[in-house]
């Protein structure tokens, strides 16, 4: 049978400031990437959303990025790796915390937003993340962007990873995405980007930009829950992958 | 065999900026309280002391303190019960991650500056300390003041907790310290300083400021590492107290 | 002819998190209260809130906070008279630069939230907030609770102040307004509401909740800019004053 | 007559935290950038800058940076040119306050670390600083390396600008300075290196690290207050300049 696990980046508010839906996307996915204080979140907020994916049975893991706030962790930083390497701990360690008061496990980590997105490329940032993740727990699952270099990194270090796709982003032939720089960087059709989705996790391919069909691995879906159009997409995916008999699991999850 | 903790506030750097000589206090010390990043430290200072006490040996406790870089912790903030109890939480987490990196155990918790006088006094806030602290791991041992809110509230949870005493403080009939803006809150004279330590150790009894005989329990003994007189300070404490054949144990270590 | 002032906390929102309506209530008012980025705002937000302001020619006043964006600058921190003015300083003259930079005055300091209960009834922290606005112009008008101390400081000081009330508050005998704890903090009836506002502007009175008749200044009225129900519920504040040929000003301007 | 400027980094303290002797190098030199608490420094330590700068008669300018208190600025962020813009123009505004308060004018801004680099060579970072000090007060001085892209967009602008030079560094025959990870990166020898400053402000040349005679403007020194050496060099330069007859004069000033 096929499976595949749907995440979605949760716990992003931070004191008064809310962001994202997070008790409506939780029932309909099966990981949390939880914030832990640097780029967004905190600690009240880490403990209701640790709380609230433990009601729902749904796995969690570290959301950890830059120590920019008011930058929403988006926007690059030159750290030198042992810097990285210690912030990971920390975020890491801050929310674990958050589980071990609730009694569950920590399952993954997953970097945000410039920290996620130059760790595709770059292998000395993904080597820092994975080296800090199996200083840690090396029984936590990396995931990155499928075709990374933290995936390779991960796999490197002898830890378990899992390559994370989008169904709303086109692929270069080359398996990266396109960049939201390009007007084609977005599959607005939501039927050919369940159909990509099916595909993805079916065959291992997907159409890249250029018409060109390419292998891509897809052991989770990124999915979004901040807005009412959002949340219907991202129960149109979830009815689409029980009718294709594909099961929604946790990463590293026994069926 | 007479038997006493020596600690001290460590940990405290943070990015450019130096506090401590923390390399030369953490040989002459038992346990290392070390900050978490909320008023003082940062990722890359929380790994460098903890790798430090490891290597001499020494216990590692957590020194959480209120979200406040710019007054270190001092200022007091008030906080709700639920707001105390994920901070501490947090910055538990945080710093254990560091430990479980290094392979050593967190041994205790003790709380800094405004935190630490108000749960001295506020069974609202000790109480939400010693939640979260038990929440966390309820072997983690509860440092505070001789006599304090905090001890009370540890006790009643269950916990293992430290009473703390210091050699260069009056003492208030009531086994309060006097306050600092007092012209006699402070011990000056060392000789008559580590006299009232040995005491504390043996006796378990302090002359207050009025002369009258209190009981105080020393489980441990606050020290401070900024500074040549200080350091040199602590040394001399250490030698009497050999000399008083008192170990020098960390909190709970079995002899 | 009557007048007054309507007044709204604006420029709230914080680097990837949005709070409030901004461009919707800037035109149904006269004064912004502009956030300083300490309690929440940053420095894009500040600049977009001042040009909305010059835009529709309202009136631009600092909104300066505790530096407590984690919650909100609504938590009493303990501070010094020479932090309290130190940090007034530095937020006010942060916001008037941005003004500078539009060609605009500031026209207007009002403390936010703590800082400004607190500020009501504390002498010193009053005091401390008008020496910093006096040293760095005496020409800004302070924007206080009707009948507070920090009216009475920016008096004693020479600086011309502005007493500002609430239309759906209710008041104590004393007119200090009722505790938000108490069910009857809040006039839910907006008929109601908006018939003391206007007694409050005409008459210089409003009804205490004990049915007493109290005296009250309105210089100016505090409106709220977040959710579609406070915004037509300042429209409707806006009409009733046009009906009773109240004219709606900014603090200090000559009709 | 020859003239130049020395400038020192200053206000760099933190809370708790203290860098520098800015009481004791103040006296030494004419300029004083001061920090504007996003990289270093806090609203108390900038308030106790100005006034002693004032007091000693010397010239101030604000030193902006990035908002990374952790890496004290020195650590490049991906900012857009309105969020540079933006966080220019509250930095200076904030230490305009104080300058306001203590009735002296801000004379210059001197961007601070990575920011300074990245505006030695990036035209669009250096237009973004140049457009917000325009913006705000076009009287301003732009201080930069000398030869800087900075400099060029600050003339190109129509602002006053400043050409920095280091007694202690090592040039490139390009006049860029020698980057810090070569091992000639700094000028060791004391007495050569009042010499080369001497020859800057006298001949405008230089001998680069390749025996090459280079051109370069020397309108400030910047020197370095932080230890009992540095402090004995910033005397040497000034025992040496006036030697030389070469005035010491804040940027700007008329003889």
């Amino acid at each position: 049978m096929y499976r595949v696990d749907l995440n979605c980046d949760l716990g992003e508010s931070f004191g008064n400031y809310r962001i994202g839906q997070d008790q409506k996307i939780i029932p309909l996915i099966s990981s949390a990437n939880v914030a832990c204080g640097y780029h967004a979140g905190d600690p009240l907020v880490m403990n209701q959303t640790v709380a609230l994916a433990k009601e729902a049975g749904i796995s969690v893991g570290a959301h950890p990025g830059y120590p920019d706030l008011m930058g929403f962790g988006r926007r690059e930083m030159n750290l030198s790796s042992q810097e990285i390497k210690a912030y990971l701990t920390y975020q890491i360690g801050a929310l674990d915390a958050f589980c071990k008061v609730h009694g569950i496990r920590l399952n993954h980590v997953k970097p945000h937003g410039a920290l996620y997105n130059q760790a595709a490329t770059d292998s000395r940032i993904a080597k820092a993340i994975c080296q800090a993740i199996a200083a840690y727990d090396d029984s936590l699952i990396v995931m990155g962007l499928s075709g990374s270099r933290l995936l390779e990194e991960a796999k490197a270090l002898g830890l378990r990873s899992a390559s994370e796709v989008f169904a709303d982003r086109n692929y270069e032939p080359d398996g990266s995405l396109v960049s939201r720089s390009k007007d084609y960087a977005i599959i607005k059709d939501e039927d050919l980007a369940i159909e990509r989705v099916i595909r993805m996790v079916k065959e291992g391919k997907v159409q890249a930009h250029n018409g060109e069909d390419i292998f891509i691995q897809a052991d989770s879906i990124c999915v979004h829950g901040d807005g009412q159009k959002a949340l219907i997409f991202v129960e149109r995916i979830g009815q689409a992958l029980k009718k294709e008999e594909i099961a929604i699991l946790p990463l590293g999850a026994t069926i």
